[in-house]
């Protein structure tokens, strides 16, 4: 169940950009799992990607593929992440590159590879490379929806976000996909996120949206505190909509380009948390007062990793006790434990540390029903402040997560 | 379920301490509820307490009554854990201790009070006052096995453990009970534990003993990561046993005595994560080849706290994927992926960051089937090693705490 999430929303194509999907029967049969997103020559991409140290072989290649030439393709697969699988783990995906690049008449080094699924086993690569030629024949500029279904694993629904805005007389369009829906907790990077646009946009500001927006986005979901060993988020510039260059020294062109795209990142990334395995609840924690915004995030990163605040919320008990206890052990310096507020939505819970003369049990069960809800915490130290999005514990993530490789 | 424990052993008596419990209807009726353990005038006491800022009111009091004075008893109390309750909870504290220092005809300040249960609620007061007389009439030297079931809450068995060793000519006595099951992960303390020894031994000494006897057993222990706001480890020396006092100036009695300290303690602890909430495995996780202790303690917990990890040993699922994963996304410093090993017991899943070539997927299923599994990672980098011990995530736990205050 995928909380408040919509229907796939119109994905506008982007000039410059084709899309295809296929069943390649990587990992399971009759289910979309090999996506090539292939772009204009002269498009230039920026990406994050996962801090976590056993980076996968497609994270490590992708890497290298990018610091030396702008991409003509990215490919996808799900069933297997190809990480933990040492030395064959990058042949394989080297091997992948190389064999799109003679479909699509290019470098292997303009392919970039990505892997989703199960870690430590090899690629099943006959199945990948078989399936190219039909991924290849199906590309489209209006293949974003079939993409989207292509790079879902445990997600129940896809996921996808497109905005037109204008850059002086232009209109400049981002459209982009993204899976989840587990092993969830991007370090400085994302899970698979791929967007594009059509704006033209240097390189160095292409680079410094994605850090930025990704900063304020998908490095401020979790669902489970496991950063996985892909993570990654490409964004795609085909300057086909012939506006003056975005720079960081175009002030106003800049800082619109730039919020349209933290929009779609922020709506991409708060799909992926809607969509969370097992979730019931969308929860927003927004930590206020702190002394600095890394005090902020560890309050509120210790509250939505709790296991005990997460299987309340599935109960909908305001056992608010375990919000309490949560910050309590937060490893920060500056708590003063008699000047916390908690807020659950605009219910003040507790005032100075103890309970609030207004709060009682009903109250607070009536904001613990809701499908949405706004953890408010208030430090009273300082004037920084932070704000993440998580998802509840519930039997069904236990339930995906036991069988996941069943 | 409690993995692999045993129905509670023999409690030996200490001399001079006595035990009382009995069901005074805190929470729930009918049920163990209220606990004194009496101590003998000049018994010393060492302690170690939760470093949650949100300590509990009777954390606060009896830290300070034992600044103070040597105690002549510890109440507890399960159901609430007056915690989170301000002013008023403190003046509840220090309301229970004086009710029973006149029941005992002592100083409330040489009573030290401890609760658990739901954080955030007032301790009914009237009924735990009520329910004094009883427990106080119940007080015996035999009354340990009453008392380890006093201080249950959503444990499935009491938790003791007792050892009878030498010092010199002289039989000491070390006996002590615990109680888990949820919101473990004590901080450089502990969950509710209380231990007793006739031992002579120096304050400075038995304060030493606690201290490394705690780091070794209830400090490398976790089962959700929440560090509780009640942890409390009290240990007792009535000085009943007559042997030469025990000083850190005396190797061999002080080393014996330590060790055996250690060994109750380690049992206990164990004892808490095997009885852990919806617990079905019993996982040891042993992290080798570090350049500090401290980071391979970083690496275990990753491990320990990992959701994924805790499922996938539910399902008995060798996907050892999620352990690698953990490992890769552990914040130390000194890590070199190629040099990882994985141990699922005896049997090495992976070498120098890859799947090892005597590997497959029956071999691994094989251990994860056994209910009591080892997890060996070999870091590679130095000369320094660290074990913990924790349990699985199971649709029990999530039951549990989605229920816990219904």
């Amino acid at each position: 169940m995928a909380v408040g999430q919509k229907a796939l929303p119109v994905l506008h194509p982007v000039a410059g950009i084709r899309l295809g999907a296929t069943a390649a029967g990587i990992r399971k049969k009759d289910r979309r799992d090999l996506v090539i997103i292939e772009c204009a020559p002269g498009t230039l991409a920026a990406a994050t990607f996962t801090k976590n140290r056993f980076c996968a072989a497609p994270v490590t290649v992708a890497r290298q593929h990018l610091a030396k030439l702008t991409p003509r393709a990215l490919l996808v697969n799900t069933g297997f992440a190809n990480a933990g699988t040492g030395t064959p783990g990058l042949e394989d995906a080297l091997a992948s590159c190389e064999a799109l690049a003679k479909h699509l008449h290019c470098n292997s080094e303009e392919i970039l590879p990505f892997s989703t699924g199960v870690i430590g086993e090899r690629l099943p690569l006959e199945r990948l490379l078989a399936g190219l030629p039909a991924c290849v024949a199906n590309l489209s500029e209006n293949g974003w929806g079939e993409a989207a279904h292509g790079i879902m694993t445990t997600d129940t629904l896809p996921k996808g976000c497109s905005r037109k805005i204008k850059i002086g007389s232009h209109a400049v369009t981002i459209t982009g996909i993204a899976k989840g829906a587990g092993m969830i907790r991007p370090d400085m990077a994302t899970m698979l996120a791929f967007v594009a646009t059509d704006a033209v946009v240097s390189a160095t500001a292409l680079q410094d949206c994605v850090y930025l927006a990704v900063n304020q986005s998908f490095n401020r979901i979790t669902v489970d505190g496991d950063t996985s060993t892909n993570d990654a988020c490409v964004l795609l510039a085909t300057g086909a909509a012939g506006n003056p260059v975005i720079d960081r020294t175009v002030g106003e062109a800049y800082t619109k380009f730039r919020d349209g795209l933290t929009e779609v990142f922020t709506e991409l990334s708060q799909a992926i948390v809607r969509d969370a395995e097992g979730a019931t609840k969308f929860i927003t924690i927004e930590v206020m007062g702190g002394r600095s915004e890394s005090d902020c995030l560890v309050v509120a990163y210790t509250i939505a990793h709790s296991p005990l605040v997460k299987t309340a919320f599935f109960a909908s008990d305001p056992n608010w006790g375990r919000i309490l206890a949560a910050i309590g052990r937060a490893p920060i310096e500056h708590l003063e434990v008699d000047k916390v507020a908690i807020y659950l939505n605009d219910l003040c819970v507790v005032r100075h540390g103890a309970p609030d003369n207004g709060y009682n049990e009903a109250k607070g069960l009536a904001e613990m029903r809701l499908a949405e809800i706004r953890i408010g915490v208030e430090l009273g130290v300082g004037g920084c402040s932070a704000q993440i999005w998580t998802s509840d514990l519930s039997h069904d993530y236990v339930r995906i997560n036991a069988e996941y490789r069943t």
